[in-house]
């Protein structure tokens, strides 16, 4: 089943080289969820072709422009596109605010239903949980309220050991309860375990997404031992101390965040304006944890 | 002396076959002036070599997205970028609220000083007049208030008629009097008239921006004798219903304007997502007034 995280911007607050602001988009089982909806997402989305009326849920981090400021163009052209689907928005309250005054302003009385999930960035939360896939959110210091998300696809049920079911007979009807972790009790009394019947559930695949923060040795409890862990990566670390001043991190930072949390895979973004050419950070993670990959625009992570 | 108009993106609400939303800027004499400015402005002024720094007052012709969605990043990005200098923005008064709203929630306090200038879109006005340069509103008829954009390049003075200046004799401490239109008195009371010693000053060079509005025939009086014209055209005529009941204008109709009001040039733009290929809507308007050409992504027009 996919699990796929498409990079659509992975630029911090100036644009430059053609490089886009934050936006990505997860898709879980043809399920579409976009992360962070920087200026000009929607044409990303065109380039890579994405199509944008499969998006029904959005989840913005924080308040920062280069977070958000392609939400409203995108959920305009939704409208002028005809959507009749409800969209989800998920992210600070105050962007609800946002999103009204700009509707009210330009006189758009949306064609679907938009609703808005505040979020509140002190304490974690599951937002999300249907059909197996769960996104939580992350707590991240930055210089305002920010939340980072946990995309997981997780597997409840436990698998049938099908040799192991059709030898002891146990009749079809019964096989649901089994997924969910019970005995089999014959009518004569004796019990088969569970767990001669079933073999566990497959491991849960897990994205985490953590920008913008400063560096925070908290992280590595909550991302620990993900498949994929997106950390953002604004400066290199001779820029250390303007990355402390202004609630980022450096490449380095996210390189040792990976390696202490044990995660699969790191990926790195939210590159400042200053570096035209970004393999110098690439190398500078790689020196704390090798698994590790730019974020560029247009590349897809498969989980 | 340079006179330019350089397009940005000429899409209408929807960006799509990577065209953008409205925006221009308008180089009079190497003053910069933004002319709308929808998402993506920053990114397209980056790819078209314009140094967003060198902009110094920006004018949003009303509150539809396309108009203005690219406006708090570039002053997000004007801010990170250690601008000093004051930014003028005209638009109307609500567009100062957005601003506010967008800036107090980053917690952004802009290191330069925004100077907002509120628009009337019910009356027509002189909004700026500096060295030569004039900038009008122009009243747009549109769904919301609109307000279209004359620029004027203005000369005041009369030309020096060299010639006769010397063999007139005349001093040069009364150059100045003789470009206002004085005549020259000897002290024994010969008078000898300014149109002796000057010629007519250069005529006015003038570019209308008129984008978004319904077909309205009042603009032809407003536009006469335009150097060059920008008339939006979102639709060809066979949609002219449609036009009509969104308060836009098909290409036959900016052909139309541009015939009757007898402009030197006409450029069109605010293409509906609905044509891929805009030759068509070219030689609709073509069809109507033979100098016309599509306001295209990266084009300069020298007036």
């Amino acid at each position: 089943m996919i699990f796929e995280v498409s990079i659509l911007g992975s630029s911090s607050a100036t644009p430059i080289y053609q490089r886009h602001p934050s936006a990505q988009v997860v898709n879980i089982h043809e399920r579409f969820f976009l992360v962070d909806c920087g200026e000009g997402t929607l044409i990303q989305m065109n380039r890579y072709k994405i199509k944008f009326h499969r998006i029904s849920h959005i989840f913005i981090s924080h308040l920062h422009g280069d977070h958000y400021l392609g939400l409203l163009g995108l959920i305009s052209t939704m409208h002028l596109q005809g959507r009749t689907a409800s969209l989800n928005v998920y992210g600070p309250a105050k962007l609800k605010e946002i999103i009204d005054i700009q509707l009210d302003y330009s006189e758009t009385e949306l064609r679907y239903p938009l609703v808005f999930h505040p979020l509140d960035a002190t304490t974690p939360a599951c937002i999300y949980n249907e059909d197996n896939v769960e996104v939580h959110t992350i707590i991240l210091n930055h210089r305002i309220p920010c939340t980072g998300f946990m995309f997981i696809e997780s597997h409840k049920l436990r698998k049938l050991n099908k040799e192991s079911v059709e030898e002891h007979g146990i009749p079809v009807e019964f096989f649901h309860e089994l997924k969910n972790g019970k005995d089999f009790v014959r009518p004569d009394g004796t019990i088969i375990p569970n767990s001669q019947l079933t073999l566990p559930p497959p491991p849960d695949r897990r994205y985490a997404y953590c920008s913008d923060t400063i560096y925070d040795e908290r992280l590595i409890g909550i991302v620990r031992g993900v498949d994929l862990l997106y950390h953002e990566a604004t400066f290199m670390d001779d820029r250390v101390e303007r990355a402390r001043e202004t609630y980022h991190s450096t490449a380095r930072q996210a390189g040792i965040i990976a390696r202490n949390a044990g995660v699969q895979r790191l990926i790195i973004g939210h590159f400042s304006a200053r570096y035209k050419n970004l393999y110098p950070l690439l190398d500078e993670a790689k020196s704390e944890f090798n698994q590790v990959t730019l974020a560029l625009e247009g590349d897809r992570f498969s989980i």
